[in-house]
C-alpha cells in the first residue's frame, strides 16, 4: 500500500464547497488503497484577515504572538476537512502542527524545520485514518508554535513526504505545473512534464513561483519527487526530481521573468576596502534583498556601483540609498523601477557554452538594450526596460525552440 | 506581590476595541505591583460562527474534530490580547491550553480539568509577563485538544487560581455580581457581597447562571475564592466565597428563577419495579435532562408520574416519552410547557424551618397555584404557571425582605 503525502493550498479549501471537493478527491485515493497524509493550508482569506486584526493592535507585532495567532488558520481548516472526510464515511483525524511532530527552530514567523517525530502520524495511519495536518506550522524547542514563513505549507508536505518515505508528494495548486514560460504572454508555452530540483529553484527564485524555493530545498535535500498539480482538473501536473531521474536532459528548460525590479546606480564610489560591505550591509539590516550587484571598472580610483532589488522595497530603501551616498561620498546616485528582469534556465547550460550569447543575440535581433547580466551555472538573467518585457521572453521561448520541447 | 488570575469572556473581547479597554485595566493591576494571569474566552460570535462552518459539512460532527475547531478562537483571542499588551509596553505571552499544562480527561466537547502542570506559567510569571491563557480548552492523555463545555473558560480561571494558588480569582463579566433576585423583574433586588458555593450552586442550576457550576464545583472543591463582577465598571462584584468566611449567614440569600422548563404527566402507571428505571433511562439516552420528578400515592397498584425537563429539550423528549407510554402501559400522558419554576435558595435554610411554608404560603397570598414542589438543604423550588412567574419572584422577595439585605 503506498503512501501519498498531498497538499491543498488556500485557494483549494476556501469554502466549504471547495473542502468538499478536495474531500472527494482524497477519498477517492484512499479508495484505491493508498494511505493519504494530506497538508492543508488556511482557507482563502483567513490569514490576510486575522493580520488585518493583529494591526488593530498597534504597530509592533511580536512574532511569536502573530505565528500564535496565524497557525490557528491551518488548524480549522484541517478540523474542517476531517470533518468533511468523516461525513462522507472515510476515516480521518487532524492533527496541529506540534501534533503532527513538526519540529522547529525557534525563528518566529520564517521558521524551519529541524526534524519530525512522526509516530502519531504513523499511528493514525495504521489505525486507517486519512491524516490531516496543518501546514505551515511548527513547533519550537521552548514548546511554543511556529510558522514556516511564506509558502510554508509546501515546505510541511515536503518534509512530511521525506520522513515518512512517502511514495509521492503531490502539491495542488491553482496552476496545472510548471510552464516553459508564463502562458499569459506566451501561448505556445508548454507544461514541462519534469523538472529537475535546481532549475525549479532557479524558477521560482526567478518569479515562477509554482513550488516554494524551501520547499524546493527540502525535496533536493531529502530526494523526494514532488509533482505539482491543479486542485480544479485531473491533469498530470509537473515532477520535480533529481537531475539523474529525468528523461530528458535539456540545454534551456524555461524562460521567467519578474517584474519587481527596481535598479540603483552609484557614481563615483571611492575604491576602498570595506565601502560595499557599509552599503548592502545597511540594505540587508534593513531587510532589502539585494539581487544583481555590477560594479564597473575603475577609473580615478572610483567606480560606479550598480545593483537591483525588489520594486515592492523600494519605499524602504530610498532613504537608505540617500544616506549612504552622502557617507560613502559617491558623487550621486539615479533609481529606476521601469526595469524588469528576464531570464533562461537549464540543467544542460552548464555543459553548453554559447547559450548566454544566443541569448543576447535574441535580445540584440529585438533591438532590446541589456543594463545588466548575471549568470550562474545553470541560469542567464538579464535586467532590461520593463516595457520590453514580453517581447524578450517570446524571442527567447522562440530562440530556445521551447515550443517543440515535449 | 500577590497573584491575580482574571477572566474575560466572550463580550469583553468582542473587538480590538474591547481587547483594549480590558488591556489597558490588566496593565493598571500590573501597575499595581501584582502578578496577573488573564484567561480569554473567544471572540463575541467566533464560536457560533466556527459551528456554523462546521455544520456545512454535514450532520455527524465527531466531537474531537469540533474541539480542534473551536479550541482556535480562544487562541485567537489570547495572542490578540498579548499583542495589544506588548503594544502599550506591557510584558505579555499567551499560552494555549497545552501550552498552560491543563490536563484534562478525553470527554471532547465536556472534557474535565484532570490537573494543571503550570511549571511554564510560572516560568512566564518569574520572566515578568502577563500570561493570558486561552480559556475554555486543555489537552487529553491522548494529546488531542478537548474543550470543557459550556462556561469552560470559567472553569479554566477556577482551576488557574486553585493550581497557582492566587489571592484572588475574578471573573469579569457583562452583570455587575450576584443580585438577590433577576433586577429586571425586582427593581428592588440587591446585588450580593458575598454567595457561599453551595448557594451559588444552587443559583447557577436553578437559573441564575452568573458563575457556571462546574467553575463553582472547582471553587469549593479547592477552596478558591471567586469574585464575578463586571467588565464595563470598576464596582466591587461579589465574592463567591466558604459559608464560614462569610460575614453574615443569611437564612435566604436569593430568588432564582428558570423559564426553560416543561412538565410531563403519565397516567395509570403499573405499579411494577424497573418501570421508573425504564422511562429514565430512555431519557437519559437521548440526552434530555430530567429536573423534578414526582410520583404520586399509588392507587389500585397504578400510579401517576410527573416530571420536567428543560423546555429546549421538548422536541427531542416528545417521541421518546409517546413512545414509552406504550411500552409501560401507562393509561396516557399531558404535557405542559406554559410552566416556570421558582426557587428560593439560602445557606441558612437547613436550620430553620417553616421557610418552605412561608414560600407556600406567599405563592398562595397571590393566588399562585403550586404544580410541583423539590427540595434541597438549601433550596426550595416550586413549578408555576409560566404567566405567574414574575408575580411569584416579587412576592418572594419581599417575604423573606431581600430588598433590605445589605
Amino acid at each position: 500500500m503506498a503512501l501519498i503525502v498531498s497538499k491543498f493550498g488556500g485557494s483549494s479549501v476556501a469554502s466549504i464547497e471547495k473542502i468538499k471537493s478536495i474531500a472527494l478527491r482524497v477519498k477517492e485515493m484512499r479508495k484505491q488503497g493508498d494511505n493519504v497524509v494530506v497538508v492543508v493550508s488556511a482557507m482563502g482569506d483567513t490569514t490576510d484577515d486575522l493580520i488585518k486584526l493583529a494591526k488593530g493592535t498597534g504597530n509592533e507585532l511580536c512574532y511569536r504572538e502573530m505565528d500564535m495567532l496565524l497557525a490557528t488558520g491551518e488548524q480549522q481548516s484541517a478540523a474542517l476537512l476531517a470533518l468533511t472526510l468523516k461525513n462522507m464515511g472515510c476515516d480521518a483525524i487532524s492533527l496541529t502542527g506540534w501534533q503532527a511532530g513538526i519540529n522547529s527552530d525557534a525563528a518566529h514567523s520564517k521558521a524551519k524545520i529541524s526534524g519530525i517525530d512522526n509516530q502519531r502520524i504513523i499511528k493514525e495511519i495504521e489505525t486507517g485514518n486519512v491524516v490531516v495536518i496543518a501546514g505551515f506550522q511548527g513547533i519550537s524547542p521552548q514548546g511554543d508554535i511556529t510558522t514556516l514563513g511564506r509558502g510554508g505549507s509546501d515546505t510541511s508536505a515536503v518534509a512530511l513526504a521525506a520522513s515518512l518515505e512517502a511514495e509521492r508528494c503531490m502539491i495542488f495548486t491553482d496552476v496545472d505545473g510548471v510552464f516553459t514560460a508564463d502562458p499569459r504572454i506566451v501561448a505556445e508555452a508548454q507544461k514541462l512534464s519534469q523538472v529537475s530540483y535546481e532549475e525549479m529553484l532557479e524558477l521560482a527564485s526567478l518569479g515562477a513561483v509554482v513550488l516554494q524555493p524551501r520547499a524546493a530545498e527540502f525535496a533536493m535535500l531529502y530526494n523526494v519527487d514532488v509533482e505539482v498539480r491543479s486542485s480544479f482538473n485531473s491533469h498530470p501536473g509537473t515532477i520535480i526530481t533529481e537531475v539523474g531521474n529525468m528523461e530528458k536532459q535539456r540545454i534551456v528548460t524555461g524562460v521567467a521573468h519578474d517584474l519587481n525590479c527596481a535598479k540603483f546606480a552609484l557614481f563615483d564610489v571611492p575604491d576602498q576596502p570595506g565601502i560595499a560591505k557599509s552599503l548592502f550591509k545597511a540594505l540587508a539590516e534593513n531587510d532589502i534583498n539585494v539581487d544583481m550587484v555590477i560594479q564597473s571598472a575603475m577609473r580615478d580610483n572610483r567606480n560606479d556601483i550598480a545593483f537591483t532589488i525588489w520594486k515592492s522595497d523600494l519605499p524602504k530603501a530610498l532613504p537608505v540609498v540617500r544616506e549612504l551616498v552622502d557617507k560613502i561620498s559617491a558623487s550621486g546616485m539615479s533609481c529606476g523601477e521601469d526595469v524588469a528582469k528576464v531570464s533562461i534556465v537549464g540543467a544542460g547550460m552548464q555543459s553548453n557554452p554559447g547559450v548566454a550569447a544566443a541569448m543576447f543575440e535574441a535580445l540584440a535581433d529585438e533591438g532590446i538594450n541589456i543594463h545588466m547580466i548575471s549568470t550562474s551555472e545553470i541560469k542567464v538573467s538579464c535586467i532590461i526596460d520593463e516595457s520590453e518585457i514580453e517581447t524578450a521572453v517570446r524571442a527567447l521561448h522562440k530562440k530556445f525552440e521551447l515550443d517543440k520541447m515535449e
